[in-house]
Formats: structure tokens, C-alpha cells, sequence
């Protein structure tokens, strides 16, 4: 059992139409002159983008904004909302999106009063001192980003990928209206509910002892998942599953459930390789990695793996025979991603066979040469795993 | 399944020893002078009072200070600190103990900066504009009052109890060090993880439909007391069990189990009465009221009750007769209460029989004449519900 420390302050301001609240909420928060940051062209599409853009103006708010933030938020993108913020004299900023949108706002937040490069704080060169404030409305439930503090910056010299934890790019505000989420295709749906997934696992695969309350938590969160994303997939306008599947995106990375525990994390590296030379969705690489890493990985603590089984899963366990009942969870899991359209296969997310070696060289290792908390993982250990999703 | 504001932006400090970080943590707030509150002299015995006044003096900071502040805190002596804290011009609150200690802290809060008399807050006649910010060092894990926004004062004027809620009253950080804890007695530990079933019960049974996230959100924690309570009973120096059951206190009641429902709170309307008029401990107040409730209750939402008793409980379903699993809960429910040294009867609270009818006539209800959400209870319901109590 962990000491921790826990402050999530985000204001959540939840229901149908709160995207229209957006105004007096800045303004409120004394927000004069406001930097929008989008992403492609579907907030145009559904209308959103005119509703924000006409409560905010209705606020007596000067608003800039800078659309066209892709998957991977880029770092010349970041650099470019900063000289705008800064020439504007921008006081506040608003992500209206997804984690990718909400990221390249966490990064501007901080980049606009340093006096050196934004990259700087993603490379481990310095560290925020202060930020603009920022808010969030919410369109894809996935990455937690519009909860967490923590932000993931790709620069394009080089295409390196980095993230930052910092307290001070946790969102003032965050608005969510599930309706906004009822346009999202399937594959996204999908995606975002297995990255929600595994935000939890990665947290509830611990060595840690005396965490059940937390397990609990996180059982509970999984469960909401187990239950609602296939609802999502099938009756995309189900207002009830779009709303917990929203709600369960902030709690599973908002570090509410990683009181008293410490999490895991390899899995989430063997995703980013996928990502990074495949181009696979975030979500997709990580419902393919996730189970090959706990087959591998499960005789470390069978009775853990039988408690996902059973309590989350919802498999009998086998007293007498326990690995099989931790098999069967992960084999449950498995059926459960390709059930909501997920991959589940390398070869499903077009990863040649033959560069396993390859990713497996490439996976961000800590300086004892391992990544992962639970089971650290060595670069054989990341081929082997790499191997069990052919 | 109901729209929400949620905000619990408390900074949780969590861990062994972690009072001494008080004075560095008020320091980095800003706090020059700080008044102090706290209750009887168990702090002193227990050396916790000297190791925070030298925390906070070794930071450079005055330190001012209001002792014994009563279980139910009366209005005279937050009055008493807000003339010592205007007196001495002080920038931050700090309170040391449990319910009773922060929620006159929280009333000092309200009052400082206000014109008025701070009892305006409590009887409905202003709303709070501002309020100086407050730190808590939690002692008793019950009232939950060191992560919410609300705060019940007495006016001994009248004996009168008034709660209040206020975002501006919420901690602003709050510590947490398990071992505090350990010298809690038995009694007041039980009554404590009763206090914090009962929050979570409140909200539990509601008519909202699709609360399913939380109502497994609700059951993780309730599971958590009935595990941890009888070994904090036990085995008092249990670290883990501790630690949950502190946590366990936040959760309960900083509004997160609150997310998409509406709670009841007639259980709290009928144990105030028994708290007012027979001074009964809160804790153990609620531990007679909520089985006789369930019991009267119950019929109006069998399916709700069923999910109690199996998902909490541990009763197994009988699908046949469904009533009977409901009642097993509840009964299961009072046993665990008797288990862990809680009054289970009006007589064990020393209740005359003959003064139901006061009892229920004083019970506060709504314009409508009736108490609760679930079920508004009439005045002849609040009767026949103390009758179950005998």
C-alpha cells in the first residue's frame, strides 16, 4: 500500500446542452481573450464548432482559434498556438475534442509564459512553472486527457513521441454532453472504450498488497466498460451508455484509481511502437497488446489474474485448477475486443511479421534495460510478447 | 440518470507522517497566520498537537489556536474564531480532527470575510460571496466533512441544528496519516464506518434509472467498510484497514458517488432527531434508523433492495422470491452493525418508548410535509419507522 498524493480539481459540468454553458463559464473564470484548439472537420460538420464558437462571442469573449489538430498531436502545431496566444495576448484556452485536441492545449497552457522551447518540457530539459488556465468540451471518450495531468507531444524532427505529467495542465473545466459523442463511428467507439479499459489495467496489475478497495474501483469501471461500449457500438444515440462511457474515460485516468498503487505501464509502451511505425489507433494497438502481455505474464500472480477473471470477466473460478481460470478471463477479454469490431492480431493492424525484432528494439526501456512495474519486461521479454499477438 | 456538477478539488496528502509536512504545505499556499481548531484534548495526549505547531511555527508562520471544539460544534465558539481571526488578521484556517473540528472551520471560513452574522449561512438568510481557505488533519474517518462542501452547526441558541453547502467551504488540502488513527476506540470507529455507509447508502437508493457506474462505484466502497470496519475493531493498529477506511470517508461523501443520481437523506432526517433530543452518536444514530428504514421501505423498489443484498451484502439471489432476498440483506445489514458494537434498537440509544410521537413530529420535512427522495416519508411514516426501531 502506497502513500499518494491526489488532487483532481477539474470542474465537471455533465448533462444534455452544456456545450451552450461554455461562455459564461470563461467568463466567469475571467477569461477576456480565448484560444480555441480543434481538430478536424467533424465539429464543423455536427454544428458544434458554430454553438461554441456563439456562446463564447455572446460572452463579450474575443476568440482565435486554430483547427486541424491531427491524432498525435504535433509539435510545430503546439509552437504555432503558442505565437498565436502570445501575439493575441490569449488568457485562456479551450480544447474542444479529444485527448489530442485537449494535449496540444496542455502544451500550449504551458509553452505560452516560458521563455525557452514547449519541447523542453517534453524532452525532460525543464519543468512548467506555471500555465494558462485551460478548458475542455469533451467529444471522445478515450484518453482520459480531458481529467489527467499528463499530455503526449509528437515532434515530427524525428517523430518521437514524449509525454508530461503536470498538475498544472489539469483542465479548470471540463464540459461533457454525451449527445456529442452519438456521431462517433464504431471503430472509434471501440477504440476509445479498450484505451479506457486499459487505462484501468494497466493500474489494477500491481504488486501491490492491501489495495482492495481500489480493486474494487477499478473492477467497477471495467465492468461499466464490459457493459456499455458494446451498447455504444450497437445503439450509438443510447444516451445512458455514451454518458457512463464519458464519465468512465475521465475516471480511469484522473488518478483516482491509482490511490495506494502503482501501475504497470509496459503495455502501454509495446502500444506506442504500433502507433508509432504502423500508424495504429492508440486503442486498437492496446487491445491487441494487452492480452498477449497477460498471457505472458500471468503465472506471476495467478490469484490476481483470477480475480480479473472472475470480478471482472465474470468467470467461474476453478478452484482447483486456478492458471485456467486466469486463462479464461484473458481468453474473455480477448472475444470481448473482437466482439466490439476491435483487432486483435498484428496482422489485423498490418504489422509485418518479420519486423518484430524491430519493435521489439524500439520499445522505451528504463535505464536497468526493462520497462513495466508488475513484470519488468527486457527487450526478449517485449519479442516473446510481441510473438503471442501473430 | 441525472445531469451534474462535480468539483472535489481537495489536494489529498496521503500516507505515514505526513502531518509534518502541514507548515511547508500551508507555507507554499501562502499562509502567513493561521488559526488552528481542533476538539478535545486527545491530540494533545496523543502528541499530534505538538508535532503540527512545531510544523507550522518551524515555517514561519503565527500560529493561533480555538480548542475544544464540541461533537455537533456550536455556534458560540465559531463566532469566538472569527473575532480572534479578524483580530489577528488571519490568512488560512487549519483544522485537526474529524467532522466536528473542520465543519466549525469551515463555518469560521464562510465567516470571517462576511459582514453579517455568520449564522445567516446556516438559516438560509445569505449566501456566502468568499471565504478564507482551510487545510484539514484528519483524525476520524466518519463525517466525510474534510473532502465535501457542507457543514452542520448547532445555534445553542435553541438548540438548532443547520447544515450548509458551500464549494467555497471545500479543503483546500487535507491530510491523512492512517496511524492517527489507531487510538480511535472501538465504539467510535464503528460509528464511524456507520456514518460512512450511511452517505453512501443515501445516495445508493435512489429512482434514478442507468445509475449503473455508480451504484458499482457505491457497492465498491460499502464493501470496503464491511471488510475493514471489524478489523479496525480488532485490530486497531491494522495500518491497511486504516487506510482504507479514511479513504473509504472521503469517497463517501465529496459528492463523486453522487455523479447521475439523487439521493434519499431521510435516514439523516431521522437520526438527527434521535443526535438532538437524546444526544445519541451520530454513527450510531444511523445504524438503528437505516435497517428500520430498509424495512418500511423496501417494497417500493424490490429489485434495488435484491441488488443490496446480493452485490453488497453477499445474500445469494432466490429468484423465486425475490421479497425474502431483500429482507436477508436488510437483516444481514443489522447484523453487521450489531457485529461491530453498533446499537441496533432504540432501547441500546436509551430512547423511551413513549416519546415516538415527539420524535416524529420533530423530524424536518418539506413544504410538502413529507421527507426524503425515494420514498417522501409523512409524518406517520417517520412514526411508524421509529416504531421499527424498538
Amino acid at each position: 500500500m502506497q502513500d499518494f498524493i491526489y488532487c483532481a480539481p477539474t470542474r465537471v459540468i455533465f448533462g444534455k446542452d452544456t456545450e451552450l454553458q461554455v461562455g459564461k463559464i470563461l467568463k466567469e473564470a475571467g477569461a477576456t481573450r480565448v484560444l480555441l484548439q480543434y481538430g478536424g472537420g467533424s465539429i464543423k460538420k455536427s454544428g458544434l464548432y458554430d454553438r461554441v464558437v456563439q456562446a463564447v462571442r455572446e460572452a463579450g469573449i474575443e476568440l482565435y482559434e486554430i483547427g486541424g489538430v491531427q491524432p498525435n498531436p504535433h509539435l510545430s502545431l503546439v509552437r504555432e498556438a503558442i505565437a498565436l496566444a502570445r501575439e493575441k495576448k490569449v488568457d485562456y484556452l479551450l480544447a474542444v475534442g479529444g485527448g489530442s485536441a485537449i494535449d496540444s492545449t496542455k502544451a500550449t497552457a504551458v509553452g505560452v509564459p516560458y521563455e525557452g522551447d514547449v519541447w523542453d518540457f517534453y524532452c525532460g530539459k525543464a519543468t512548467p512553472k506555471t500555465a494558462l488556465p485551460l478548458g475542455v468540451i469533451l467529444t471522445i471518450p478515450a484518453a482520459g486527457s480531458e481529467g489527467s495531468n499528463s499530455s503526449v507531444i509528437t515532434n515530427e524532427d524525428g517523430w518521437i513521441k514524449r509525454g508530461l505529467g503536470c498538475d498544472l495542465t489539469r483542465a479548470a473545466f471540463a464540459i461533457y454532453n454525451p449527445e456529442l459523442t452519438y456521431t462517433l463511428p464504431a471503430y472509434q467507439t471501440a477504440a476509445g472504450a479498450s484505451d479506457i479499459m486499459a487505462h484501468i489495467m494497466e493500474r489494477y496489475f500491481t504488486n501491490e498488497p492491501d489495495v482492495d478497495m481500489t480493486d474494487r474501483l477499478c473492477e467497477s469501471v471495467l465492468k461499466t466498460i464490459l457493459k456499455q461500449a458494446p451498447v455504444c457500438v450497437q445503439d450509438p444515440t443510447n444516451y445512458a451508455a455514451r454518458a457512463e462511457m464519458m464519465w468512465a474515460s475521465t475516471v480511469a485516468h484522473n488518478d483516482f484509481l491509482t490511490c495506494f498503487r502503482v501501475g504497470d505501464w509496459a503495455s502501454h509502451q509495446l502500444a506506442h511502437e504500433l502507433s508509432g511505425l504502423y500508424d495504429s489507433t492508440h486503442g486498437a494497438a492496446l487491445a491487441v497488446v494487452f492480452p498477449a502481455w497477460m498471457t505472458y505474464v500471468y503465472k506471476h500472480d495467478v490469484q490476481r489474474f483470477c480475480r480479473f477473471a472472475v470480478e471482472v470477466m465474470g468467470v467461474e473460478m476453478d478452484f482447483f485448477h486456478p492458471e485456467e481460470t486466469a486463462l479464461k478471463g484473458i481468453a474473455a477479454l480477448r472475444s470481448f475486443f473482437r466482439s466490439i469490431g476491435m483487432p486483435t492480431t498484428l496482422k489485423e493492424l498490418g504489422v509485418p511479421e518479420n519486423e518484430l525484432d524491430l519493435l521489439a528494439s524500439k520499445v522505451k526501456r528504463g535505464p536497468d534495460g526493462t520497462t513495466g512495474k508488475f513484470v519488468p519486461l527486457t527487450e526478449a521479454d517485449c519479442r516473446a510478447i510481441y510473438e503471442l499477438m501473430k
